[in-house]
């Protein structure tokens, strides 16, 4: 059945890994129901705004297949976001124009929170503006912060490779603790501690790295800090330390902010990352170990050639969901996931109200931390040990990978 | 036909991913001629300083394949310089106590260049004290300083990953160019460029990741940086940097020397890291484009999970080969790999004195790096491309690497 008007779809706010699984998704079950045109925007909304338009139909099926693969988002991404819904304001009367121009009925945005509150506004708009638009975003985010959802696509994939990274940085550093007997290793996550505590699966046994992570959810005691690193020295001879972006003390301030001028990125939260030449001086100064901070940085947010293939598959279901859902007429909500209850792992779709999602967070549940708040349970090893099963078979050519770009044929 | 006496095997300096392949192709070669102990040094040199020996024969078939596709030194390394080959010295006299206690007639260092002046001096020491030593150094470094050899074992595998990571974190950056347009991804090497260079191999379309590389092998111009940046930004509205650790000024002075206090490490050397910090500020001034700097660190050297299967084979070959050319008689040699001339990409083994490699570096040839001095030629890519061939089987368990350690019998 052709159904009335097109699709749009667009991805913002950082890259996953498996970003692209969530746009195959979308694309190849639209297919399926004879749109005349599915558009891409170039770099999420900000490709609406300067009608940046291209025609994802073209495109081969063979070229869509290798950019699901495919780390970055293909579309280009943005950090753009709507200030309001209101249909009289310049941005959002010129996204209706546009829309209207190009007949769109559908909107799908694969985008963390910040993303998600700009699909809200929109979908707020259409309904004040009386345009008849279905929403439906999809998440994204390797932080796994994300409220309403079991989890988020992203996360599985950058777990399995920052706990991969950790268990081999673990093995090299131990080998070195004679020179350098501490390492901090810094995740991505400013607010939550979901993707340092998921690290802990690389420890099999005791003496292995990570000894010890820490939680933006629980403030931080330099005192209890260094009694735990001190003590674990003491009892492997040195000490692997996973933490994220954003610690805070007992008043909520972030621990870098007291040393540095915090700058703050396009959305006005703070950019952190100081956190681990934080720690680190204070290793040093107070327990003269050399220590090393490393960053994985944006690899653990592109690294597709060691995805989940658990996160890979989910990220294209969530993509495939988004459409059923607004073909069933849905408008305003985030494809959430759902775990079903039972030992073996399987999930379905759900749906989230899009204003529950935007610039919310969620953060790791205090009873998923140990009680010293420095590693997490079993109960929250056993929530995120059936996202990174499996591993992915990427193209390789001449010894790399072989990734790829959509054509991007422009619609005018 | 067993041979004379025991042998003793060490692990030296920063390891690299297939720094147990070369002790697993040592061991199993030694286990051939039926030496009554195989002994490994806890932590190199230290080890047999402190006594700290362990038995190598009585390590499992089974744990010693396992540890061959382990990261980080298995027995351990060290940072540990010898500064004299004197006899007299108390660490030299310590040494040969403990070799002689042990009848110890085979020494077997894995290493980089400090390492192989370590082995020169024991080398030397031992002809000096009349003792009867056969040392045969096994080279070992991501950097591929060493001289007297075309590549060493750890460079290929660190490549493959560092080319991998500039593509995966090249497609990521360019889909948010709008956001953020340059990144400087810094790779571990101080004095030469040989990884920053190869990793040139991820450039298969000119608008691929990485556009420039800058070398330590010349002088570094600011002017002509920001020329090639603001260009390149031009051309491609973004811009992906790779360079290593130590770039030079014209007087030779370490960029970072400027701003910074330098520390040096316990061998002497500056300890680098800030180059990335110093170009992202350039950049952010005078070009006014926000720049993102990353820093793989230990990961490049650690990375097992996508290492190159030539490089396993090449590493274990080395091994293999010190203990034949031991067992010829010879001493005072570094294992060197040499290619065979014709475009089939060939190698067979050679020896290299101790004391040419010892604490000298090999450059990358001024010729392998183009005019303009901000990339490397096609020569040298056909040079280094045959070095990442193959992929690596590691066995995996609930989605994560399964390395291992060895028992470490301690031997009295």
């Amino acid at each position: 059945v052709a159904k009335k008007g097109n699709i749009i779809i667009g991805q913002s706010g950082g890259p996953t890994p498996v970003i692209n699984c969530s746009l195959y998704g979308i694309i190849s079950e639209a297919k399926k129901y004879g749109f005349e045109k599915i558009i891409g925007m170039i770099n999420g909304i900000e490709g609406v705004l300067k009608e940046e338009l291209i025609d994802l139909k073209c495109e081969k099926e063979e070229t869509l297949e290798s950019i699901k693969m495919t780390p970055g988002a293909a579309l280009g991404s943005c950090r753009y976001m709507l200030n309001t819904e209101d249909p009289s304001d310049p941005n959002i009367k010129r996204i209706f124009e546009v829309f209207s121009k190009h007949d769109i009925r559908y909107f799908f945005y694969i985008g963390g929170n910040d993303s998600m509150d700009t699909a809200d506004k929109i979908n707020k708009a259409a309904q004040k503006a009386g345009y008849d638009l279905r929403v439906i975003g999809i998440p994204k985010t390797v932080d796994n912060d994300l409220v309403g959802t079991d989890h988020c696509p992203g996360f599985g994939s950058a777990v399995k490779y920052v706990a991969t990274s950790v268990m081999e940085a673990g093995l090299h550093t131990e080998s070195m603790y004679t020179s350098e007997p501490v390492t901090i290793l810094v995740t991505v996550g400013r607010n939550t501690g979901w993707l340092p505590a998921a690290s802990a699966l690389a420890r099999r046994d005791e003496i292995d790295a990570p000894h010890l992570i820490y939680f933006p959810e629980i403030p931080f005691s330099i005192e209890k800090f260094l009694v735990d690193v001190q003590s674990t020295y003491e009892k492997f001879g040195g000490v692997f330390i996973v933490t994220g972006e954003g610690l805070v003390d007992s008043n909520g301030s972030y621990l870098t902010a007291r040393t540095s001028d915090v700058a703050t990125d396009s959305f006005g939260h703070p950019e952190l990352g100081g956190v681990g030449d934080y720690l680190k001086h204070i290793i040093e100064d107070k327990l003269g170990l050399r220590t090393r901070c490393i960053k994985l940085d944006i690899c653990q947010q592109s690294a597709m050639h060691f995805a989940s293939q658990t996160d890979v598959l989910e990220a294209a279901l969530a993509g495939r969901a988004a459409v059923d859902y607004a073909l069933e007429g849905k408008s305003g909500y985030m494809v959430a996931f759902e775990r079903e209850p039972g030992d073996v792992y399987r999930l379905r779709t759900g749906l989230v109200e899009l204003s529950r999602v935007a610039n919310s967070e969620r953060k790791v549940p205090r009873q998923w931390i140990n009680e010293e708040g420095n590693f997490p349970t079993q109960e929250f090893l056993s929530y995120v040990r059936p996202l990174i099963q499996g591993e992915v078979s990427i193209n390789i050519k001449e010894g790399l990978p072989v990734y790829t770009r959509l054509r991007k044929k422009r619609i005018k």
